[in-house]
């Protein structure tokens, strides 16, 4: 019996190995490298599951409607890879954070690059519809030092769980985005509205796996934040409501704990008058320590 | 710190874990036990290999690049299992033999339902091109009983690697294909032409993945089988020339060592007459062993 490996013969024992070895020639060490961790997981993969042949015809017509799912604005790939916690994991690996340092969660697809710089205490609210929030918090270093002139660049969904650029014409261009600068003393603040928890888009083949694993598809309520300042790694996270009815279950598993936020309710005429608001409304407070790069 | 898998919260280390608690609630207890393998091996593979988010992207690209090759003719989700040994490793674990059986291989897309039931002895080949060859075995139980009327379903590509179903108006319907039982004897005989090793398609995604891994597209000559006789497990097979220039890399890994044919070619002009030729053939002998049902 001749060694199966080295004659490119298939074995159930030694398949993965014979699929690597197929690889030798390859010019690029990288891509060798990732198919060969690739090809060694699927095959111990398939060696646990015993999938049938019916069970391997329904994993192909699965990621055949993902792909077929995808166009110019649905990209169904990355929606399986966020409800597989895939995307949190790559984030998570290119974003290893110095201890005390403020942690990173998903960009997600809804950020606008030339939002309009505001000053300090805007309203990013530009259709008065929502419970009103005032946001605030510090820059700090590793040190607990403040960062001054950080951009904070922050965009949020509004009380139905929709971004502006999800809703063309029902709200105005720009709406709760904004990008402000911290003062002196690392602070910043602005106004907003409470934001809602939505779903993620589940009418395709993800949306139909989460129903048939017993998930629901939403993601709960959070502001987003890309906080960059010279000197300082960028910090892409979000801030969120621990009172929220998903904070437990985010479809995407985006929520870590340190990046729970107080949403605190101020009824108070005298702070309400203060913070240039006629009615109650929420006191968001949340730091971010940025690490040196 | 509360648990973060208890409260649904990412971390890197425990990633997996976070991911398969959501399942919790799946009610079809085999796709939960499925997902539970594919998210560790998928977390497991992404902590090995530590992608950029670049690399990431790359992946997400190639999936969605697979999915949108596919269409009622072409399959490249199959084509992709194919060429990282899946297919063959499905085909090997729902097809474990007792000892002495022929082992199976992977049907492949060219089999057809309904070819004609032919005699023993009758030629395959339609249209007269190509090396001729005569086929001949014995169907065998694993105690070396001949087993007669079997059913020995047979196709083959041309002496140009094409399929007569890939070449329709080229070809004669159902060349190279027939349907033969075996004698009392256990023995079936036919004539056909020399195959030739011919490409999968490689125009599309995964021809490019195996252009980048320095791996060709060509799968090494062989016939197809699909024997069935009652009380016995039906076999899907190959058999394979052991002198074809790809035999030690079928780009879908379907060649198994215990597959190999003899090919031996016959001038003698006693045989050549013997036979019913009137030029020197190729005599090509396999017996497969059936597993009892």
């Amino acid at each position: 019996m001749t060694d199966p490996v080295e004659q490119g013969y298939f074995t159930e024992e030694s398949s993965a190995d014979v699929v690597i070895s197929r690889n030798a020639g390859a010019e690029d060490a990288r891509l060798k490298e990732v198919m060969e961790v690739i090809v060694r997981h699927l095959h111990a993969a398939v060696k646990e599951i015993e999938p049938t042949q019916e069970e391997w015809m329904k994993a192909i017509l699965f990621l055949t409607d993902t792909g077929q799912m995808c166009n110019d604005w649905r990209q169904e790939f990355i929606l399986l890879s966020d409800v597989l916690g895939v995307s949190m994991l790559v984030d998570a690996i290119n974003n290893r954070k110095p201890s005390g340092a403020s942690e990173s969660t998903v960009l997600g697809p809804f950020h606008v690059a030339d939002a309009p710089e505001r000053a300090l205490g805007d309203d990013i609210c530009l259709d008065q519809k929502g419970e009103p929030m005032l946001v605030r918090g510090r820059i700090l270093d590793t040190d607990g030092n403040p960062v001054a002139g950080a951009k904070i660049d922050v965009w949020q969904a509004n009380d139905e769980g929709f971004y502006d650029v999800q809703q063309k014409g029902l709200q105005p261009d720009f709406n709760l985005r904004g990008v402000f600068r911290s003062n002196e003393r690392g602070e910043y603040w602005f106004k907003g509205v409470k934001p809602k928890f939505y779903p993620i888009p589940d009418d395709g083949p993800v949306g139909k796996m989460l129903g048939a694993l017993g998930r629901h598809p939403f993601r709960p309520a959070h502001l987003h934040y890309i906080i960059e300042a010279d000197g300082f790694e960028t910090l892409v996270t979000h801030i969120f409501d621990p009172d929220d009815p998903y904070i437990h279950s985010d479809a995407v598993f985006g929520v870590k704990e340190s990046l729970m936020a107080t949403f605190a309710p101020v009824d108070d005429p005298e702070r309400m008058a203060d913070a240039g608001f006629a009615t109650p409304f929420l006191e968001v407070e949340h730091d971010f320590v940025l690490a040196q790069s």
